[in-house]
C-alpha cells in the first residue's frame, strides 16, 4: 500500500553539535535500512529546502506510523501524509 | 531532472460527454507513451480525488512545460510543481 | 484499516430536481449498504453544514479510493482523507 | 451530544523529562477515565502526527470545555471542535 | 446551551427577482419567530458585509442544525459554529 | 457601537507563577469592571480553547482600542475585531 | 471616526454593457457625493487591481454600513473593514 | 508616489526595559520627522492590535526601502507594502 | 523603477475561439511594444502554469497602473504586484 | 535553465554580533563570486522586507539545490522555488 510522505525537518539552532550530528547520522541509517527492505521506495530532496518527498509501500496505516512515529528526527519534523492508490492511466 | 507534480482536475459539469470521453481516453493515451519514453516516470491516483501525484524525469525545465501545456487536460487542471534534487540517504 | 474522511457536498443551484432526488436517494443506499457490509463504520452530520465526518475501515488504500470514487455525490463533493492508526490510550 | 475533536501536541524541547513522562501518563489515565465512563467514545492517531481525533458523548458544551480544559496535555495542544449531528444516511 | 454562527449570504446574480424577495421576507419571518421563541437569542449585521453574526441558545446540537438547514437562505449561505461555555469572567 | 471581539491567550510556558496569577486576577477585574459599566456587554468562552467570544458597546474606535489595549493580557494576546450594526432582521 | 476599507471588484462577464456603464457611473457619482460632504475622505486605486483602498471618517458603524450596503456595485464588490484609532506618533 | 504600508509590531518579552522604551522613542522622533517632511502622510493604530496603517508619499521604491529598512522598530515588524495610483472617481 | 509581476490568466472557457484567438494575439503584440521600449524589463513563463513572471521598469506606480490596466488580458487574469529596490549584493 | 527564487531572511535577535556580520558578509561574497560566474543572473530586494527575488540560470535542478543549501544565510532563511520557462511573447 502506497502513500506519498512530504517532511519538513527544521532543526534547533541551539541543539548540541555532538547530538545533531548523531541524530542525522541515525536518521540516515534508519532510512537506509527501511529502503533495502523495500517499505521506503523513495526519497528525494526538495531542491531549496531542508525537505524530503517519499514514497513509502508498507502493510498497513499502523505500519506506516511506526516507521515515522520512530524516525530519529520525528521531534523536528512536519509531515504530511498522503495516500496513494494505481492510477487507471499507469502502466 | 526530477520533478514531482500533482494535477488536480475539475471537468466542468456541462462538458459534451462525447468530448469528456475523447480528452479523457486521449489524456491516457498522451501519459502512457510518455510513461513508455520514460519521461514520465511514476503516476499515481489521490485516494478520495480526481487528482493524480507525478515523477517526471526531463532534460529541462523547458521540456517539462512543454509536456504539461501539452497535456488533453490542461485547461481543466491545477498543477503544483517541485523540482527534486538526489537525497544524500538515498541508496 | 481506518480512515476519517470528511465529505462536503456542494449541489450545483441548476441541478434537475428530479436527478438531485435521485441522487441523494441513491447516495442514501449506497451509504447504507456499506454501513450494514461494515467498511461505514460511522457517519455524522456536522451541524450547520452540508457535511459529514465518515470512519471508514476498509482492507487497503485501493478499496477506500474505489468506494469514495463510487459515490453518486462524488462529482459535487470536496473530499478529505486522514489515515488513522491505533492511539496508545485506546482502551 | 457528539462532537469530533482533533488534537494536535507539541511538547516544548526543553520540558524536564520526569515531568514529561509524568504529563504523558496523567493524560493517558484521564483519557482512560472518561473512555470508561462513556463521555471519550473514541480515540484514535492521526497517522505520522502526535495528534488524534476523538468523538466526545457529553451533556452539554460546558462539560466539553471542563473535560478539555482539563486535560494534563492542555497548555502544549492546540484543539479543533466540530459539533455533530445524527446523519439521516445513519443506520 | 449557547452557539456563535457567523453566516455569509451570497444569492446568486440570475436568481429570480420574485423568488429573491419571497426568500429574503421567509429567512425574516423565520429567524423572528425564533428570536421571540428564544433560541435566536441576538442577531448582529457584519459591517460592510451581506452577514451576520447571531447567538442562539439551544438545547442540542441535533437542534441548533435543525434549525440552521431549515433556514430559507441555507444554500446560499456559509455557516460557522462555534460552541460556546460560560466564561469565569462573566458576571 | 456595537463590536464582536474575538481574543486568543497564549500565556508563555516560562512567566513566573506569581506574575501569571495576578495578571489573570487583574484581567478579571478589569474585564468586570467594564462590564458593570455596560461597555463590555458579553464574554463567553470557547469551547476548548484559551479564548473568548466578546461584544462590546463603546461611542468610538478610540475607545475600543483604549480597553482593548489596556487588557492585561495583552501583550499574550491576538485580537480580531468585527465592527456591527442593527440587523434588519433583529427584533 | 475613522475606517479604513479596501473594496476589490469583480464585474461579472456576461452583465450587460451599458448595465455596466451605467453602473459603474452611479458609483463614481455616489462616491463624489460622499467625498465632498466628508465621509468618504481618500479613495487610491492598487496598482495593477481593480480594487481600492478608501478611507471614511462618520459617526458611527451604522453609518459606515448603509454606505457601504448602497455603493451601486456592492452585489460585485469583497469589502474588507479595518477600524482607526489615532495613533500617538500622528503630528 | 503614494504607498499604503502596514506595519504589525511584535516586541520580544524579554526585551530590556531601557532599550524598549528608548527604541519606542526613536521610533516614534523618526516617524514625525518624516511627517513633517511630508514623506510619511499619514498614520493611523489599528483598533485591538499593536499596528498601524500608514500613507507615503516618496519619489520612488528605493526611498520608500530607505525609509522602512530605517525604523528603530524594523527587527520587530512585519511590513506590508501596497503601492497606490490616483483613483478615476477621487476628486 | 522596478516591479515585479506575476500574472495568473484564467480564460473563460466559453469565450469565443474569435475573439479568444484575437485577445491573445493582441496582448502578444502590447507586451512586445512594451518590451521593445524598455518598460517590460523581462517576462518568464512559470513552468506547467499558464502564467508569468515579469519585471517592470517604470517611471512611477501610475505608469506600471496604467500598462497592466490596459493589457487586452486585464479582465482575465489575477496580478500580484511587488515593489522592487536595489540590492546591496548585486553587483 | 532558469529558476525565480524568493529568498526571506529571519536573523535569530540572539545571533552574536560578530558572528552575524560576519554571516552577512560571507553571504555577499558567495553571491557576488556566483553573480560574477552568470549563475545568479539578478538578485532584487524587496521594498520593506529583509527578503531578496533572485533569478538563477544553472545547469540541473540538482545545481541550484547546491547553491540554495550553501547559502551562509540558509538556516535562517525561507526559500521559495519556481521552475521558469521561455515565453512566447518574450523578444
Amino acid at each position: 500500500m502506497l502513500f506519498a510522505v512530504r517532511m519538513d525537518v527544521d532543526l534547533p539552532r541551539d541543539l548540541d553539535p555532538v547530538v545533531r550530528q548523531e541524530t542525522v547520522a541515525r536518521e540516515k541509517a534508519y532510512s537506509q535500512d527501511l529502503q533495502r527492505s523495500g517499505e521506503w521506495r523513495h526519497i528525494w530532496r526538495i531542491v531549496g529546502q531542508y525537505s524530503n518527498v517519499s514514497i513509502f509501500d508498507v502493510a498497513s496505516n499502523e505500519r506506516l506510523h511506526e516507521i515515522l512515529w520512530g524516525l530519529p528526527l520525528f521531534p523536528y519534523m512536519t509531515i504530511e501524509v498522503t495516500p496513494l492508490a494505481s492510477h487507471p492511466s499507469a502502466i
